[in-house]
């Protein structure tokens, strides 16, 4: 599982200061979660394939998190892909693309598929043999929703030294992946014997932008890493309260109730100089926290 | 008469080549042509007031001219503007900004003019004492229009040396600017024996994105600067034809006929790495010819 921020940061625009997107490459996967404007750029300084983005999340429909999703959508068409392309995010998202690339006469020359929220509760929108995606239903401005990544359990592991001290051969290691006992001269090898677990499966954890909104907990348990929005600290927390964003602390306190492994802050107010501010308010409540950077990698 | 470059490449993505958009200063007046995605993080590197913006001019509404738009109209609004905003552009632009804006909660909270333009005929689209524009019916994939930004002439110009030797108090100065004789001791002074003739009034002409159209050249005849896109070299002439852009040399063909003071080529298409040779091409047509470059400022 591996983290790109492509961006941070909040609206205001910024030299150098990128508004949200992130890339997470997970089991093969490259998701594409939210898009801000100049996420196409940021995704060329990463050296991210375009053809290798498949499925793109937008949380919800403010211009710091969607406004650079038509140009990249145009950009697929101008460079010649064919690949089908999935799109989720709030009901109202297919009647502003369809809209822009029509009056473009850029109508789309692959398959464009588009999955429209609009439940408040959580629902699994994405499923195959390795990740299924969940909403985790925020509460902003306008309708958002964080999204859940979750690997599925995957094959044994081989303990290939011992397996062939057992006298198996690597055609029976398939079977052995997938959990079965083989005979090796008519004598039962126990799978437990010559096999690992499987590592566990991971989880990411998704949350841009939102209010302090613990009924999230339940649905983002036990995450490996949560990326938490922190647009201000506890100094300012009536606007924090006022625009339904969080605090570092918030952010820290979902966190270490919803027991995560590590929690990423994001999203911060342009008014703050000194980001180590916000990792200082977070780890008081909870010790496991990063900063995110526009550019950074996070695996 | 000041032209600030905010990005003068094509459509593709790429890092440090940003998509259309000129900023003009004239007689008073910050009209931005065109808004590419990115434009607002332009301005902020050109360090221009964002309110000082009343005028936007869109030539079409391919993405690579108009995407960075919904994201400065909300810009504008989250920095508190109050000051109308008039956005000129093919019918199509409202439709378009108003569901993006809806979509996101965030009308705007200052007066928001919109001008669609559908005539294929030039039309004039803005007057006041100190300037006109008028549109430039172009030839392109969608509808598109350049953009005439003429001046008025201006007043008399005072010899403060040759009027104070007349005996001329300052008081009459202003009478003097607007042409009239004036009374010293019962003495007539003649205007022209004090005065200069006004600056002869500039005009520039934004060509932007369209094929060789040499239909434009009796609206363009004269102007001080013609900006002109050169997507490519003849050597893809057919790629010009085919997707009704233009080479350096039709740019410089038309400058040419059109007797303009100065070309200003752009709309580089990526694919060349020496844009020198834009410049060798078009001087063989035509000897006053700048290459437009990200954040050049132009006077």
């Amino acid at each position: 599982m591996k983290l790109t921020v492509l961006g941070c940061h909040s609206a205001s625009p910024h030299e150098n200061k990128n508004p949200t997107a992130q890339l997470l490459d997970i089991k093969g996967h490259r998701f594409l979660m939210d898009c801000g404007e100049g996420t196409q750029v940021q995704l060329r300084k990463a050296k991210v394939s375009f053809v290798h983005i498949k499925h793109i999340f937008i949380s919800h429909l403010h211009g710091d998190h969607f406004y650079g999703l038509p140009g990249l959508v145009s950009s697929f068409r101008l460079l010649g892909r064919e690949a089908p392309l999935h799109i989720y995010g709030p009901k109202g998202i297919k009647e502003a693309l369809t809209l822009l690339l029509k009056l473009a006469n850029s109508w789309a020359n692959f398959p464009l598929h588009f999955h429209e929220l609009e439940s408040n509760n959580s629902e699994c929108i994405f499923d195959d043999d390795s990740v299924t995606v969940y909403t985790i239903p925020l509460k902003h401005r306008v309708y958002t929703n964080g999204f859940l990544f979750a690997e599925k359990e995957g094959f044994r592991r081989v303990n290939t030294e011992a397996a062939q001290a057992a006298g198996i051969d690597k055609s029976q290691f398939r079977l052995l992946e997938l959990g079965q006992d083989v005979l090796v001269d008519g004598v039962l090898v126990k799978n437990d014997s010559v096999t690992h677990n499987p590592h566990p499966p991971k989880k990411y954890a998704y949350c841009s932008d939102t209010a302090f909104f613990p009924s999230i907990v339940p649905i983002i348990k036990g995450a490996d890493w949560l990326y938490h929005e922190s647009t201000f600290l506890q100094q300012h927390a009536d606007l924090a309260h006022q625009t339904q964003h969080s605090t570092a602390q918030e952010a820290a306190t979902i966190a270490r109730d919803a027991n995560v492994g590590r929690l990423i802050l994001g999203h911060y107010s342009a008014r703050y100089k000194n980001l180590d501010l916000f990792t200082q308010e977070a780890k008081a409540i909870f010790p496991n926290v990063i900063l995110a950077a526009d550019g950074a990698v996070i695996s």
